[in-house]
């Protein structure tokens, strides 16, 4: 799986991608992580990127033509599954569109910045709109950051051990049960005694139960 | 405003503090944050920070005392507005959160990594469990970068242009209307003649109308 992500800000991407399971993932070659530098692509005298919006108002807006030239030196290199713009006005990422583009084999992500991209690139270009969130933020390199984070731990292969992911909060449509380690007790605080118990089928159900309470009571939505 | 962020792997949050927004912010002096390497805290031989999870499953718990010394050495040297925890299981960041954030003075933030914290460090420490929202990744430490970015980008003072976060989607419970930058005409894909008259009222009026439209078919649910 490859991705290609296109940013005025590439060096902020630099060590999210460099530790941890992304770093390993590509050690693997489960996963490539390429990152672009808008400014590579300024076509003016001035390698500018931006520009006032037109119609007055604050903040600077990202010109359509080094996103073009871009995207379409890479579009010529590989056909791309999905060509993703980082915004808050997106569809709301969850774990189903990460399970989604998880099966894909080309993804570009866009990142905005300042006050937003010309929105031709968005008309003319992408393909898929995503948010992380209700909330704004500097620019959409963390939210691609995130994205790829949620993609590439999916890949077989890439989580050191495979049942960890399938028992992971969302995936079974509940959130994850309590987890302990030792000491059993610290300072007083025990942990529950079921847990000493060695009774496998047990203590699968008191996880089961709980994770059954969380939901109810942080997230009744997720159990309609 | 000071962010202390305790985590078990700082070096990936080491370039998206070092850059942009977040960069200018500490630069002058606006924000201080501070990332804290748990294993620095361990106190075992071994100087390991997890352990297996009582009553068996897969994945590593972080364990209890390391994170206890940390959070007890920072709260003796000043008094937190709020212990965060970051996972999926907590409350849903949004825009109304950051604002909130944004008034305190310290802000504590803990990252999970492997397949989670031993309980008790959320029962005995934690007074806030945000989650940024319904999908997995490899630890907390993406979120907490996006929780600082977005409630630091809203101190006075922080963004060179003040009325440009105040125009940001959500600010206004509505979503942005679209943005263009020159060329007005890009191969042939013009912008909408309305930015090109200078009629500041009705520029105005459009972007409310494209703004308006643009919540009503992505996002009804803001309107309500």
């Amino acid at each position: 799986m490859r991705f290609d992500i296109i940013t005025v800000l590439p060096q902020l991407l630099e060590s999210p991608f460099a530790h941890s399971i992304l770093q390993r993932a590509q050690q693997k070659g489960k996963a490539e992580i390429h990152v672009h530098n808008l400014r590579d692509y300024a076509t003016n005298k001035q390698k500018s990127v931006d520009d006032y919006p037109y119609g007055g108002g604050s903040g600077m807006v990202l010109s359509i033509e080094p996103f073009a030239a871009c995207i379409e030196k890479l579009q010529s290199e590989r056909k791309y599954d999905a060509v993703i713009f980082m915004t808050p006005d997106g569809e709301t990422f969850n774990q189903s569109i990460a399970n989604t583009l998880s099966l894909k084999e080309n993804i570009m992500i866009l990142c905005g910045h300042y006050k937003g991209i010309d929105q031709r690139i968005r008309d003319l270009f992408v393909t898929q709109e995503i948010s992380i969130g209700d909330f704004v933020l500097s620019g959409g390199e963390l939210p691609a950051a995130v994205v790829v984070d949620a993609v590439i731990r999916l890949i077989p292969g890439v989580l050191n051990d495979e049942t960890s992911a399938l028992s992971d909060s969302f995936m079974a449509g509940l959130l994850d049960a309590p987890v302990y380690t030792r000491p059993a007790d610290w300072r007083g605080n025990k942990i529950p005694e079921i847990l000493l118990s060695g009774h496998e089928a047990k203590i699968s159900e008191w996880r089961h139960e709980e994770a059954l309470k969380r939901t109810e009571k942080r997230r009744p939505d997720l159990l309609k």
